[in-house]
């Protein structure tokens, strides 16, 4: 464990430090970030030195995979107490760049990863995964380290993440960390923190839901559609407005099924909003097995 | 010099000899092409060993930066050729992977570059830089070397190359090297072979209505409209046709200059076909003093 731990922010300080790691016999791995971090970015971390003996955090509110309409001014912002807890998580090092150092005056270079992008979160907001593998590319060029360490809360966020490594290769290893709960099932967030009180008891309902219709299709108890239609109504009936999607999906890909059943390992995705705050969360379905 | 030349197709055999390399203090060069090398490849390989100690050629016919109208199928291919001539010149390796290597199913990543993508060769070939960007991405991660060199014939492409290097950190240097011409002035390019006996005596009147417009250019002896009109009627009265176009540009990013001027360092940069083939070239502009 770090008691203090370094902030750098510069791109040439951040590779020598990986570089004299490496030249030491020492494996690194990045946990990205954009801070307002919680329990679910640390288990990341301690994931991460499991993996890696130097952990890597980096903190940066991409503005690229915001749209004009999202929360990019509001989201929470807290470095001191952010390095804080990573120091305490047994982080080594935290890259804080600034945002004009990431997107320079001419910065015209944008990665997109087709398909698994395509669904889900790609068709609500469309700008999303365009940003979030742009900025992902740009930091394993800065940060080459090891290994990177990615939460499975945004599931279809790993998968673009994996599939860019994969088809670029990047030689890097992407590995998902499951998903940390509070105590009634909500999946930690940093935007949680919008939630009024009344908001956040409704909050946890989503996980429950979430987990029926698990429970459902690994009984096959109820055909894909079925399920995913008693979720969105079991959503609605709890509070939550609209609902963007409750999806089934291949957990490799995100292809839909052609039939009823789970006939691979799936996925359930859910997106959902409580008030002013969208929600998103997810669980793995195993496949039936009559 | 090397007589025999190692052919590698395994991205990890190839960053394994580059890693050695390095390990051994060597800095490294690369040199994208695809094949069908000429004088002109050959002067990059040389200006490569001016930079690094070691130099690696990729051979690859990159499917993605070809429409389907367009050539793949019939672009020149020896690849026993070229491994003769690049040992001649002195590189070290020749990296030749399989296209279903770089392109594995499922592959669904792209990189572009916008602004200086978007003139010129991006209009008349719209899927063209995307495919050069996202190819030349993942060749910089397979072969992780210390700087990479580019002709600067293919103008418009370096600067794509610049800017998504730039743009993403990639941690190689980019260096454009001079074209190389026939004794009347014919770029060369692996392209040149698809000519007729009749077709190459009309080619090299391509760079001398180019050099005839930088000079004009240069001396202002006509504005930029102006020159770049007689040059277009210059090559439809030489047999060129169509003429896709000739156009003054500023050096760096291709921006348009607004008056009649050039003000500062420019390229004149054209393309137009004779027959079925098509040829481009540019010259660079000095900056107009009065």
């Amino acid at each position: 464990m770090n008691a203090q731990l370094t902030i750098v922010r510069d791109v040439n300080a951040l590779r020598a430090q990986i570089a004299a790691w490496r030249s030491a016999g020492e494996r690194s791995a990045l946990v990205p970030t954009m801070g307002a971090l919680h329990e679910g970015h640390l288990s990341l971390v301690r994931l991460a030195r499991t993996q890696a003996k130097r952990v890597v955090a980096s903190l940066f509110v991409n503005p690229k995979q915001f749209a004009a309409h999202e929360d990019l001014g509001t989201y929470p912002r807290d470095e001191q107490g952010d390095a804080e807890k990573l120091a305490g998580a047994g982080c080594d090092l935290l890259y804080a760049p600034e945002a004009a150092a990431m997107y320079p005056p001419g910065f015209a270079t944008s990665v997109s990863v087709a398909e698994v992008s395509a669904p889900l979160e790609g068709e609500i907001r469309p700008h999303f995964f365009g940003g979030v593998a742009t900025v992902v590319a740009k930091l394993f060029l800065q940060a080459p380290c090891d290994v990177a360490v990615f939460g499975e809360k945004d599931y279809q966020q790993l998968l673009v993440v994996k599939r860019m490594a994969r088809d670029l290769d990047f030689p890097i290893g992407i590995i998902g960390g499951e998903t940390v709960r509070e105590a009634d099932g909500l999946a930690m967030s940093s935007r949680n923190a919008y939630l009024s009180e009344a908001e956040r008891a409704t909050a946890g309902k989503l996980n429950v839901i979430l987990r029926e219709a698990v429970a459902r299709l690994e009984t096959a108890r109820g055909g894909i559609p079925a399920v995913e239609k008693k979720a969105i109504a079991q959503l609605t009936e709890a509070g939550f407005a609209p609902v963007d999607y409750v999806s089934v999906r291949d957990a490799d890909d995100l292809g839909a099924f052609p039939g009823d059943i789970v006939v691979r390992p799936a996925r359930i995705l859910a997106a959902a909003w409580i008030g002013k705050t969208r929600l998103i969360d997810n669980m793995p379905v195993k496949a039936f097995a009559a």
